[in-house]
C-alpha cells in the first residue's frame, strides 16, 4: 500500500524545521492545495509553506470555509487538499462542513497547530480537547510527538484519507515539534494509490439470478458508482429488466445531462420516498447506503425499502462502476446506442420567477462541463429534475446535512478544476452560515455564479412545523424561521466581498445577467428574488 | 441548593409536551431568553416557545452568533440564556464561543434537538457523536430518556450552569420525547441561587501577615473580583501596602472609569508580562488564574510570575470582593475617600486615525453606563488604557482567544440590558467570523455602534511571523496574513444586514460619526482606516 522515501534534504541551510518535513511530505503525497485559517501556533507550517514551495496557500475568513472548500475540491480532483487550522477553538469552526465531507467519503487532511508540547499542562487561554473535537469527524486522528513525527504521521494521514471510500484525517501538529529542527534523515511510507477493491463473482450472480427471474427491481446508486461509467452500466441493466433507477438522495458529485440516464434523487420526505420503493421486490445497492429517513417522523418508518429486499451489490469502498458492468454483462443486456442529448428546447419560463423556472434556465444556461454546487431545496430539486436535459455537468450535494457547504464547496471545486465553470445554486438561509467564501472567491478570482434562491424565510422548517401540527406557527416560531425583517441586501453583501452582484425577479432578466455572469472571469452573484 | 416544584399543569388541553415541559423549566429556573438556530429536530421545542409565553426568541443566522450572545448576556445579566442549536453540527458551529464562554465562567444552557431515540440506529446523514462535540465546552453535558427527562434535566442544566464560577451546561434533547406528552405530574428541583462559598479567614490572615512585612506585592484581580467592590478593595489595599493592581489580561466584565481605580490589564505578551511581574516578591491573585503566556515561545517561561510567589487569595469560585475588603481590613486599610472621576479633558487628535487616537476618542465619547465588548488588538488595548479616563462603563474582552466573539457578545449584552449604549470595538479580521451577528442587531434593533478597526491584515499574525523570524513574509505568507485583495467594504456589508455604515478616516469623523451613531436608536457600524 505504500512505499519508502526519505524527505530530509541534506542541502538546506540549517536543515529542515518540522513544518517543512510536513509539507514536503504532504507535497509527496499529492496535496499541494491548502485551504488555511492559521494562527499563532501555525505560523511554523505557514513560513514552511514558503521555504518548501509547491503548495498553493488560499486563505478562508472563516474556518468553515477552509473544510467545505477541501470537501468540494475532493470531489471533483479525487484526492485531499490541506486544510490549516487554529487550535480547537478553530478547527471547531470547521467541524460542520467535515460533517459533510465525512458523508460525502471525501479524502481531507485537516492540520490544527496546537500549543507547544510544554506548554500544554499550563492551560492557557486556547487549550482544549481537541481530539475530542476531532474524533466525530475524522477516521483518523494523530497528535505528532516530535518533528519526524509530524513526517511520518502526515503519510500516515493522507494513506488513511485516501484509502477507499476516503474520510477525514487529522494531524495535530504542536508548535514545538512545527519549529524542531530534524538532526538525521526521516523515513517515510508514502501512500501508493490503491484500486477499489473489486466485488466478489458470487454477489453480482445472485443478484442477476433475481433480476433474470423477474423481480421488480430499483437500483440505488451512490458514491463512485454515479460516475459516467456506472450510469451507463446501470442504464443497460434498466433497460434489459425494467429496474428503476434512481440516485441517492444526497449524492456527493453525480455525473449528469449530455445523454446520461436520467437517475433522479430518491425523494428527501420519507412518504414520497416509501411511495417511490413501494413496488420493489428487489432494492439493489451500488455504491449506495441503505436508504434511511432524513429524520425520524413518529408513525414513519426509519427503513424506506421494504423490509427484507435490500442486496448490496457494492459497498462505498468497492468499485461499484465495475460491479454494475458485470452485473449488466451476466445479464447479457446490450450496450445501447450512445444515448444523445435531449436538450429543452421548448420555450423558456418568462415573468416572476418560480423555483421551477429557475431550474429550467439554469439548467439550460450551464455550459458544457460545468459543476453545480446545490444547497437548500427550494431551487436544488426543480434544478436536479431539469438538469437531465441539459449540457453535461456535475452536480455536488450536501452529504451530510450541515448548513453552509454550497458555496465553499463550489471555491473548492473551482480551485480543483481550472477552466469549468461553476454555479452555486444556494438558498438565502444557509448561504449565511459560510457567506464569508464570497470573500475568498473574489480573492483567488474564481470563475463561480452564485445564484441565490431569495425567499427570505426558512421555508423547509416552515414544512416541518406543519408537520408538527404547526400549520399557524406563533410569534416566536415566526421569528425563528423568517428572514425578513430586515431582508439581506444581497448585492450589497456581495460588493461587501469584493463580487460584483445583482438582482432579478423575472425569468428574462435572469436568463439575462446568468448568460453575462458565466460570459464573465471571475465570480459573480445573482439575487433571485423568489 | 435546590427546591422542589411541579411542572406539571393539569388544565392544558391535550396535556404537556416534553418541550412544553422543557420550556416550563427553564423559565422557573429564571431563563427566558432564547438564542435559537433551529432545525428540524428542534421544531417540538420551537412550538413550545409559542405554547408556553414567556421566552423572547432570538434568531441567529449562525450559531456562533447564538453563542457569542448568551455568552455576552450572560456576562452582563449574571444568569444564563437558553442556546437552541441543532443536532451535532448546528451546534459545532457554536463551539468557539462556547469555548470563549467556557473561559468567562459564563453560565449558558445549551439545548440541542436530537433525532427520535429508534431513529439514531440508522445513522441518518445528520447523526454524529453530541457529546464527544460538547464535552470539551461544556462542564455538565446530559441526554434525556423520555418526556419527563427533558423537565428533570433542564432544571439538573440550569443549576450546573448557575452554580459558581459558572459554566456551559449542554441537554441533548431526542425529537421524540420533545413531542411526547406527559401522563403524569413531573417534579424538577429547580435551581435555587447559592451565595459564592467565603474564602477562609487563616487564607487571608496569611497573605495580610505577608504584605504587612513589607514585601513587594502585586495583586491580579479576575472573575467576579474585578466588580466595583472588589475594585476599590484592592484600591484601599495597594494604598496601604504599596501593593501593585492588575486585572487578568482578558477578563469576562471589568467594570472601569468613573473614578474607580485604574487597573490596566497585564500585559498579553510573556516578555511584558514577566517584565511587570519581576520585582513582586508575593503575586496575590483574587479570582484571576495564575498567570500563564498565551501560547508557548521557545526559551520564554509558560509562567509569568516569579517562582514561589504566587498565592491565591480566592479562587474562580469564591467571593473576591469580600475577600478583598476582609484583607483590606485585616491591613487596617482606611476607606479613602471616594474618588473623583478624572476626565481626559486634553484636546482630542485630529488627523489619520492611530489606535491611540482611537481609543482616546473612544473612551472619551463613550455614554455612562456603557458596555464595550473589545475583541482584537489593534484598538483594543490602547481603549483599555484610555478608558480608566472614561464614564463608568463595563468592558467585555475576549476570554478564550476563540476568534468571532466581540459582536455576538456584543448583541447579547445588550438584550440583557435594556437602555444601556453597547459599543464593539472590533478589528476586521476577527468580526468576520460571525459577521452574521449584524442581522441579529438589525432585527433586534439593538442600541450596539460597531467600530471596526480595519488596517486589512492579520496584523497580530505578522506580528508572530516576526517572532519566528520571519521578517520578511513569503508569497504564501503574505496571502495567508493579508486581507487586502479585496478590501472589504464594510458599510456595504453593514447596509447587506441592515445596518447603517459609514466610513471615517480622521479624528474630527470619528468624532462625528460616533457621536451621531451614539444618539441613533438602532445598530450602526463605522469602519475606521487604519
Amino acid at each position: 500500500m505504500t512505499h519508502a522515501t526519505t524527505v530530509w534534504q541534506a542541502n538546506r541551510s540549517g536543515g529542515l524545521t518540522g513544518a517543512e518535513a510536513l509539507v514536503e511530505t504532504s507535497l509527496a503525497a499529492g496535496v499541494d492545495v491548502c485551504f488555511a485559517n492559521p494562527g499563532t501556533t501555525e505560523m511554523p507550517l505557514v513560513a514552511a509553506l514558503d521555504s518548501v514551495p509547491g503548495t498553493r496557500a488560499v486563505l478562508g475568513l472563516f474556518e468553515g470555509v477552509c473544510t467545505g472548500a477541501a470537501d468540494g475540491y475532493a470531489r471533483i480532483a479525487g484526492r485531499p487538499a490541506m486544510t490549516l487550522l487554529h487550535l480547537g477553538p478553530g478547527f471547531a469552526n470547521g467541524i460542520a462542513n467535515l460533517h459533510n465531507a465525512r458523508r460525502a467519503h471525501s479524502p481531507v487532511f485537516n492540520v490544527i497547530g496546537d500549543h507547544a508540547s510544554w506548554h500544554l499542562v499550563h492551560d492557557a487561554p486556547l487549550t482544549s480537547d481537541i481530539v475530542s473535537l476531532a474524533s466525530p469527524v475524522s477516521g483518523w486522528v494523530g497528535t505528532a510527538a516530535s518533528g519526524a513525527g509530524l513526517a511520518q504521521l502526515t503519510a500516515r494521514a493522507v494513506a488513511a484519507a485516501t484509502a477507499a471510500p476516503g474520510c477525514g484525517a487529522t494531524l495535530i501538529a504542536p508548535a514545538d515539534f512545527q519549529q524542531e529542527v530534524l538532526k538525521a534523515p526521516v523515513d517515510v511510507e508514502l501512500p501508493r494509490p490503491r484500486s477499489r477493491p473489486e466485488v466478489a463473482v458470487d454477489v453480482i450472480d445472485a443478484i442477476a439470478k433475481r433480476l433474470r427471474a423477474g423481480e421488480r427491481a430499483v437500483l440505488l446508486l451512490g458514491g463512485a458508482a454515479l460516475d459516467e461509467r456506472g450510469q451507463r452500466a446501470a442504464a443497460r441493466i434498466a433497460s434489459a429488466t425494467g429496474a428503476v433507477l434512481y440516485s441517492e438522495t444526497f449524492p456527493a458529485a453525480a455525473e449528469r445531462g449530455g445523454g446520461l440516464p436520467d437517475l433522479d434523487r430518491l425523494p428527501y420526505f420519507p412518504e414520497k420516498a416509501i411511495e417511490a420503493l413501494a413496488g420493489a421486490q428487489l432494492v439493489v445497492l451500488a455504491g449506495a447506503l441503505e436508504p434511511v429517513s432524513y429524520f425520524g417522523y413518529e408513525g414513519v418508518p426509519s427503513l424506506l425499502a421494504p423490509y427484507g429486499t435490500v442486496e448490496v451489490l457494492s459497498t462505498p469502498e468497492e468499485d461499484g462502476a465495475l460491479a454494475l458492468e458485470a452485473l449488466a454483462d451476466a445479464l447479457g443486456a446490450p450496450e445501447p446506442a450512445p444515448q444523445r442529448p435531449r436538450p429543452d428546447d421548448e420555450g423558456l419560463p418568462d415573468g416572476a420567477l418560480t423555483p421551477q423556472s429557475v431550474g429550467r434556465i439554469v439548467a439550460r444556461l450551464l455550459p458544457e462541463h460545468a459543476i453545480v454546487s446545490v444547497e437548500g431545496g427550494t431551487c436544488g430539486y426543480p434544478f436536479f429534475t431539469a438538469s437531465s436535459r441539459a449540457a453535461r455537468h456535475t452536480t455536488l450535494t450536501n452529504t451530510g446535512g450541515a448548513i453552509g457547504q454550497g458555496l465553499p464547496a463550489a471555491a473548492g471545486a473551482a480551485i480543483a478544476a481550472p477552466g469549468r465553470k461553476v454555479v452555486a445554486l444556494q438558498s438565502d438561509g444557509s448561504a449565511q452560515y459560510t457567506i464569508q467564501s464570497l470573500w475568498t472567491m473574489a480573492r483567488e478570482q474564481l470563475p463561480v455564479v452564485t445564484l441565490i434562491a431569495s425567499n427570505r424565510a426558512y421555508n423547509v422548517l416552515r414544512t416541518e412545523l406543519g408537520r408538527h401540527g404547526q400549520s399557524r406557527p406563533g410569534p416566536n416560531a415566526m421569528a425563528l424561521t423568517s428572514l425578513d425583517e430586515p431582508a439581506f441586501d444581497w448585492p450589497a453583501l456581495a460588493r461587501g466581498y469584493g463580487v460584483p452582484g445583482t438582482r432579478v425577479e423575472t425569468g428574462e432578466a435572469l436568463r439575462r445577467e446568468l448568460g453575462r455572469a458565466l460570459a464573465a472571469d471571475g465570480p459573480q452573484l445573482i439575487e433571485m428574488a423568489l
